[in-house]
């Protein structure tokens, strides 16, 4: 079992094939994929050094040679999954606006479903008032935002100002909600009502703004 | 100074007349109310018993009788914070839904702002995972959010659904982030665009879930 998973930590991937030797930095990269996949279903209280030298198969002492400490390793841990959020959640690169909305609203949905205890984490911690967690917080929320400013992926839907990016800011505070709520308890909603309903708000809610193209 | 604070505790309120004698409950109560007024520009961890027996002018044995312990005192105050924004956002009892919702609204972003520190606090320790403090803020925004669902306040906007329930939750965390983001830096924002924004986002919201009146 944890030669097994030693062996995916090291994720040579060469069905049968002779193994790599990796570089230090591809091996503290590894190191954080699988703390990254550990807190899946653990928050990061849970995720110990002990745990993942258990489950990489290494010694407590070669992790903090990686890491240095508990706090710089779960600093690295959880930049990388907000790396991870902001890759998975990049909307495609031409389509409607909307459509592309749709489709990186479905990405965060899955993103949050498949990493919750982690990300349910992240979000806890980053509100209530870790600020390592909150600055990587912040900067995710902000790569995630920015794009719906950008001339090459959202372009079209908002004008870039202080009354629009408030609101994009109120509507990324509602979506977080609206998918750690759901998640827990979808009640009677479906998947794609939700993701409709959350792709849907925020046009409506530009519309709403004062000299929007709603009100034009 | 003490003594001043501590008549304002007793808060007999009669220009020149003679003390009146407070039951337990009435000066428990007075107490209660200081110490959401030392939550304007403190947080709840600033909120010492200390403090508190400092500012009403009476002995922190005395305190200790009327709270039992610091966590209980705490969680006294934070109720009756709570109750206090549960009053003051009242709807007006007559008039068009989305008057009234302005008018609460209103008086939402009106308390957030003469409460700052505590306010954010309670949500800070909400979603940091405290228990008590997340009991209190649950019920706090479940008794501003069921008021659209009630007839007599908010009645016609809104068919109560699962997934308009899940809507106004969306909308709740919005219309926090937004004012708690509005409050630290306005930005271009001005406070009527704000409050006209919160306002007309829930119609607009509500006007994206299927079936609704929005699409009929």
């Amino acid at each position: 079992m944890t030669a097994n998973t030693e062996n995916d930590a090291r994720g040579d991937g060469s069905a049968g094939g002779a193994r790599t030797r990796l570089s230090p930095e591809q091996r503290r990269s590894q190191l954080l994929d699988l703390g990254v996949r550990l807190l899946a279903h653990r928050s990061l209280d849970e995720l110990s050094i002990d745990l993942l030298a258990e489950e990489a198969g290494i010694s407590r002492g070669l992790l903090y040679h990686y890491f240095g400490n508990k706090h710089a390793f779960h600093e690295a841990v959880v930049r990388r999954a907000a790396d991870d959020l902001i890759a998975q959640t990049a909307p495609p690169v031409e389509g409607e606006p909307l459509e592309r909305l749709l489709v990186s609203t479905t990405a965060y949905l899955d993103y949050v479903e498949a990493n919750f205890e982690g990300y349910l984490s992240l979000v806890k911690g980053a509100a209530g008032g870790n600020d390592t967690l909150r600055e990587i917080y912040e900067e995710a929320r902000s790569a995630l935002t920015d794009r719906i400013f950008r001339e090459d992926a959202q372009g079209g839907i908002l004008p870039d100002t202080a009354a629009s990016r408030l609101v994009v800011r109120g509507w990324a505070a509602m979506t977080e909600e609206l998918v750690l709520t759901w998640v827990q308890d979808p009640g009677g909603v479906s998947r794609e009502e939700l993701v409709a309903m959350i792709a849907g708000a925020l046009p409506a809610l530009v519309a709403t703004l004062p000299g929007s193209a709603g009100e034009r």
